[in-house]
């Protein structure tokens, strides 16, 4: 375990507070992290006229994930909707890149490891919501 | 006008394709970035116990403001979807930092200041969000 | 003169401490964000083989004017050597992307106007850094 | 081993070509990536008025950090010298900020181990300007 997952479980306590499942978020933020590095790879390994639309939406996908990131890592700033609707805006943008990705995976496998990246932190993200979604209906 | 205002216009050719006005996403692409600008000052001159939301949210609001003014300038990467719930999150995101630096506004320019770029902010967002939903309605 | 500035122009005796020119400093802070601006888009418009390199070095200067942009708005993490050895980094990495860019720019308006950016930005930063070398040589 | 490093692995003739070591390298990135996760939460943590100066390097260090990392993985956009420029900047800034939370070490968790990671950033960029110095004056 590095020392950032440590320094969250110093936290754990405001985060419950917030009915969020600490091993959850950590498993979303790792999926974050590596999805923002496979998409900061994969968009500028695209250099073909028709990876135009790849090398756009792995751009975009790798700054979204590192805000995303963030935000998880400020137990402060945590606003349970505005982290609802990021979420939300994570899972659309991760499922279009994964998509366009694997159009071309056969040719790249950048693309190829790209696509299954964002398809993993889709899930995280859509787990974690569906996590807060069921402690805000219990609260 | 900037050069980058300049490099927009041409590419107004491949914006208009999606349905987007240039100049209303000229001026949101200018609010996130005064907002950006505003969130990173104020998030680091909250130093109090009782300012330790305000910093918080201020910094996720610059980073998303950050995302989503790069997600603009990316008519390659545009993805309907994935805009419209990034402008959402947005709006969600503005207007909860800003509502949270009101409360500080009587004792620091800074939040006063830092509140208002994030309601310009969230206005400009939700302008652009009403027109691409009138677009596609339209289509 | 928008918000950020006003913002700025509040903590302007904290920054004088450090011997940094507040004038200056905005320029500086200016001239980052039209060249985090125009690299963003240049890198996204670059859908060639034989623009591999642009593509690539103009991800790293938007990535970096923002980081630069970002350590100038905070007067209180304020660190004389680093604040000066990530100038000369800008320096250098804004003259290798103008210059990148300055081989296509018979072909392409965004590598034209993006070069423009990069010098402006190199140049404020050496501005900036020859005035706080002054101050140094001073104290 | 994720899915970035593999990525990595299928570009390194491109590194090898500018005289980089594809280890160290996937070190240093990784080093870096630990390091913009503790800044960022130690930086949100940090309440208290003699926290201030700790809070804003912090800051600076996570956006330094993830930028640094982006960098390394473009083999399109790599520049040597600007390279180079920019892990001097990072030696500095993660010393700096290693040197200031140690201060507060004894009172808070994050700031020990947020210097530690920072300790281990500045270690990990030296090595890599070391080899890449060596490199050059080999070639």
């Amino acid at each position: 375990m590095n020392s950032a997952m440590q320094m969250m479980q110093m936290h754990e306590k405001d985060m419950s507070m917030m009915g969020m499942d600490m091993a959850m978020m950590q498993e979303c933020m790792e999926a974050c992290s590596a999805c923002e590095q496979a998409c900061t790879m994969c968009s500028n390994s695209m250099t073909g006229e028709s990876m135009a639309t790849c090398m756009g939406r792995c751009a975009n996908t790798a700054d979204m994930t590192n805000t995303m990131m963030r935000m998880m890592m400020r137990p402060n700033g945590m606003h349970k909707e505005s982290m609802m609707a990021m979420l939300q805006a994570m899972i659309t943008m991760c499922g279009a890149c994964a998509e366009e990705c694997m159009t071309h995976a056969d040719m790249s496998d950048d693309c190829r490891m790209c696509a299954e990246a964002c398809r993993q932190c889709a899930m995280a993200c859509q787990k974690m919501m569906d996590s807060m979604m069921g402690s805000m209906a219990g609260s």
